[in-house]
């Protein structure tokens, strides 16, 4: 047995991780079906990234969904452009196999003027919005069906509506009992399995697209629902800034793949059959947070 | 907006976590239709309890599935009673979204007698097997169907087949390509959303009950595949028993939820439409991994 043949054999049947690239394919092996061409991948405008730094100087990197939280993806740029997690907010609560959680845990800091407070809630949409452009074999659990928009985001549908469902790494906005629908000051990503049924209950505005891996490995917290019991324990933010406020030189640069070709419904295939060596039986589908759409640094 | 009163509306939504058992409801609280009752819990034998020892002190508590990988799960306790981990072996790779995989990275060490090498394929198993207690309204995106066995396991099911799904905190036998299934030395754990295209692809043997937050808060690897690059970054094992083999007073004590009544299955109902004051929109459906059967610790 060789763990590292091993390995090798599960990185194929591993969901892909929202940054890293796919490792290109040695120029002598044929391209599979499913593979990108170049074309494929379409960079993400900078005023679509939200980077936040973390005491230590690590970053976690969040592409924004405003075309489905369009009013909290506006006031979270708003509380960007007014420095307010710069101050006082840091992460304060991770559960394990649930979600990290930052913003400020004392709820008494001032929220800038020119939000919407409170947003309207924005959990779904109609169906007629952004266009899903390939979609999963089988129904999903939780809706009629689920697949990918043209702006390269997942997406699960109902009848006439439609909704970023929330997998792995999304980003929502934590809110009180409804109908409350919090302001975007607050927010978490999701360090576990999906909790799905927050799905449409809940606004998810991004995604994280670098730096999970900063959160997914901080301590638990020992206080109820994991939240840090004391301030030593949370890790402050230094700072939020969209990537176009940043010098040119500082910007992060990804890229999605595009969805709306044979190529990328080709790599839905090849995720609900997996092939390869390693693999006895495929399934003959696949959950759409074990297929999220490719996401990777600009080369 | 109130976080400790989000928090707690979150809970509601959090997928039951391995270990802690539910908050008893206030005495002058109506219990409601999915709530256990005292006779629900079954203490789980102490020899189905491995419990594996860190270095710190730590411990992580693996329930193990016999009757689904029946050699597997035989050479495990074979590998235990021969303190096969209790000697050079270590948790050496953290892959963020997907595994925490342990046993001798070096793969030299010598396996004990008595082990089947290899063991048969026991990646599922003829559906007639253990009975499925209660189901899940909605088709499984890998399976025709899903549901829980009546000794507490999740379990996906095709045709005439069943198997324990991939689910966080699910325990699998690390193989090399097929048709190599492995022996049982080299274990991993799911620390992600579950990769469920390994259903029916490798050999389930446990569920982490008590400690997964252990293996889940890791520093990830940054070696391929999230191997650990260098031994001093491996956590090494201290030792590995059975809880059977402990002396009374250390033995843990863990008990699953019966499924097998009307009770558990309104409990599936409330996971499938949550009801509160947080929730607008049930969903009509929940999938296996986010509504994982109840374990707690033996009051």
């Amino acid at each position: 047995m060789s763990i590292l043949l091993l390995a090798a054999s599960l990185q194929a049947a591993s969901p892909a991780a929202p940054a890293p690239a796919p490792a290109p394919a040695p120029a002598s092996a044929a391209p599979a079906a499913g593979d990108a061409l170049p074309e494929d991948w379409v960079t993400i405008p900078d005023d679509e990234l939200l980077v936040f730094t973390l005491r230590g100087g690590g970053t976690v990197t969040v592409r924004l969904a405003a075309p489905y939280a369009p009013v909290h993806v506006a006031n979270i740029r708003r509380l960007a452009a007014a420095r307010w997690w710069d101050q006082g907010a840091s992460v304060y609560r991770v559960q394990d196999n649930y979600v990290a959680q930052w913003g400020d845990a004392t709820e008494k800091k001032p929220l800038p003027a020119g939000l919407v407070t409170p947003p309207p809630a924005e959990y779904d949409q109609p169906a007629t919005g952004a266009g899903v452009a390939a979609r999963l074999a089988r129904r999903d659990p939780y809706a009629e069906g689920a697949g990918y928009s043209r702006d390269g985001w997942p997406l699960a549908g109902s009848g006439a509506r439609q909704w970023v469902p929330h997998c792995y790494a999304m980003v929502g906005v934590a809110r009180d009992l409804a109908p409350d629908t919090g302001s975007g000051a607050e927010l978490y990503t999701v360090i576990g399995h999906a909790p799905r049924a927050l799905d449409r209950n809940i606004a998810i505005v991004g995604r994280v697209v670098d730096g999970i891996e900063r959160l997914s490995v901080l301590p638990r917290g020992t206080g109820e629902l994991g939240f840090y019991k004391t301030e030593g324990e949370r890790l402050p933010i230094v700072s939020a800034r969209l990537a176009s406020e940043l010098p040119a030189a500082e910007r992060p640069h990804f890229q999605y793949r595009r969805t709306d070709n044979a190529r990328f419904r080709a790599w839905v295939a090849s995720r609900e059959n997996r092939a390869g060596p390693f693999f006895t039986v495929p399934a003959g589908g696949a959950e759409i947070c074990a297929a999220l759409p490719p996401v990777r640094r600009a080369p």
